[in-house]
């Protein structure tokens, strides 16, 4: 077994970290949790709620004594933030982050990190569109798969108490290379979402369109499309700037398809687009199987949930 | 009130139409349900789990004596059946369909109508990746919208009392013009289903990322695509080529919509994105606030349902 960690240092109190002190507690986990947010507001919230046992102004006073420190700020501020607690870092201590890129991430990161510190990037694959301090809940990550991202010289036991601590929040946890990694979620999450984004914007802008149509008959299919562009604007322009080779990558083999499905519709191939759309239902068929969605016929919404 | 119908024919036994039955029977109307289906399949199905009054062989008979007939068959199909029942409805009948395209199923059907019979068309706006007869529940149009899609010369107290009865399956309605209906469809359904469709395309295609890979981590994003589509092919394919124009004007739109994002992302304008994520958050607000999505934070999957 691996060792508990004693004070455990969340750095950004958002979605994230704050679903990571619910799951703590619910772990029974004895760590004293010490939190801390560049806005005031965010830290007022988190002291309203009694989030953390203490929450510190300033990320240098949050990793004092800490033996797990993670960065859970939008990818584009973890440099900042590693270069104003690098020197502050207790020796023997761990630190890792949560971020959704992992290579960009881990150039800001890693020169910042002292000897005898350990670094182990580290991704959570969940989330909801909502934010802050109060969107967090204990069962975020149950079922869910932590990608664990070791650079080069990470220490094998440092890696594996990282790992234990993400299973005992529930999660499933999985080693992956950072290219490999930053390819994967380009595919699953970064050009999904760019693309949920994208639609959503093109029936806000359609003048003939009512917002109000819009919103009112989203359920024939939009709706899903509109909770995933719900999610946090800074986060994932961050996200895109830093995951920037795979994402435009992804982007352009999805148009190159989509034109050929357009063509399909223009000239009437309708076999074409039957054996298309036959293929994506299987994909459907394995998600459910994989246990990563529910099969309920509403998706889980509204009548079954008293 | 409007007089609630004796005899409901169903042409087509899937999800909608045995949502239907079970909507029927949940509101204790009395009509006799006489159902048809094309395939020997889908009958056998439907006498087994005891869906319909009676189940007969073809749609001819099917509506004989029915004062409303509902076609619930993929949208291609519409104008054979219309032909085929057209010479056997009774006098003072009403005919519908559940069609997600208008004005084509308009000019494939009207023709076969003959005098004294009433023609109006509806689209309920619900649906789930499920099909078949035995993926119908009652709820499925609780606090959905029904569109109305009265043609020239339909009878009002006939549209009423379509409406009336679309109201006590559970369903909100409201009456639109078929062209608007098309436009309106093809943004907040039609583009959403096939920019779906080409996303889990594109994932399935990746050689260098597994299909396991992109279902294990399907959680991401790309999660809620695979939902949308999984939904029927050939309902599908019939949406496409019978709703040309709408769809791929506003595909267009996206498009360009997707290069503009995909210029930004490589030139690293952080302000332009951040401004789109902006935007596209407000309507997902505004969604919750019709009623049309939960706001769970989990989307209402998994562990808030015991």
């Amino acid at each position: 077994m691996s060792r508990p960690y004693t004070r455990v240092a969340l750095i950004g109190l958002g979605l994230i970290a704050s679903s990571m002190v619910h799951g703590m507690r619910r772990a029974g986990m004895t760590a004293e949790i010490v939190g801390t947010a560049r806005s005031a507001e965010t830290r007022t919230a988190a002291r309203e709620i009694g989030l953390c046992d203490r929450i510190t102004d300033t990320a240098a006073e949050a990793v004092q004594g800490a033996d797990l420190v993670v960065l859970a700020v939008p990818v584009g501020a973890m440099g900042d933030i590693a270069s104003e607690i690098g020197p502050r870092l207790a020796p023997g201590a761990t630190v890792t982050d949560v971020g959704s890129v992992k290579r960009a991430v881990i150039e800001a990161i890693a020169p910042h990190i002292p000897q005898g510190v350990h670094f182990v990037p580290a991704h959570p694959l969940a989330g909801t569109e909502h934010s802050g301090p109060r969107s967090g809940f204990a069962e975020l990550f149950d079922n869910r798969w932590c990608l664990i991202v070791p650079v080069e010289g990470s220490d094998p036991a440092a890696v594996e108490r990282l790992s234990a601590y993400w299973r005992a929040l529930g999660a499933h946890t999985e080693p992956m290379d950072p290219d490999h990694h930053d390819l994967v979620l380009a595919v699953t999450s970064h050009a999904p979402h760019l693309i949920a984004y994208t639609m959503v914007g093109v029936a806000d802008d359609l003048r003939r369109v009512t917002d109000s149509e819009v919103i009112k008959y989203s359920a024939a299919g939009f709706r899903d499309f509109t909770r995933i562009a719900a999610s946090d604007p800074t986060m994932w322009r961050d996200v895109f700037l830093n995951n920037k080779d795979a994402t435009l990558e992804i982007l352009g083999r999805f148009t190159e398809e989509l034109f050929a499905l357009q063509r399909a519709i223009r000239t009437g191939d309708g076999d074409h687009l039957y054996a298309y759309f036959t293929r994506t239902r299987a994909i459907r068929r394995g998600i459910i199987e994989a246990g990563q969605d529910t099969d309920a016929p509403d998706f889980g919404r509204g009548y079954a949930r008293k």
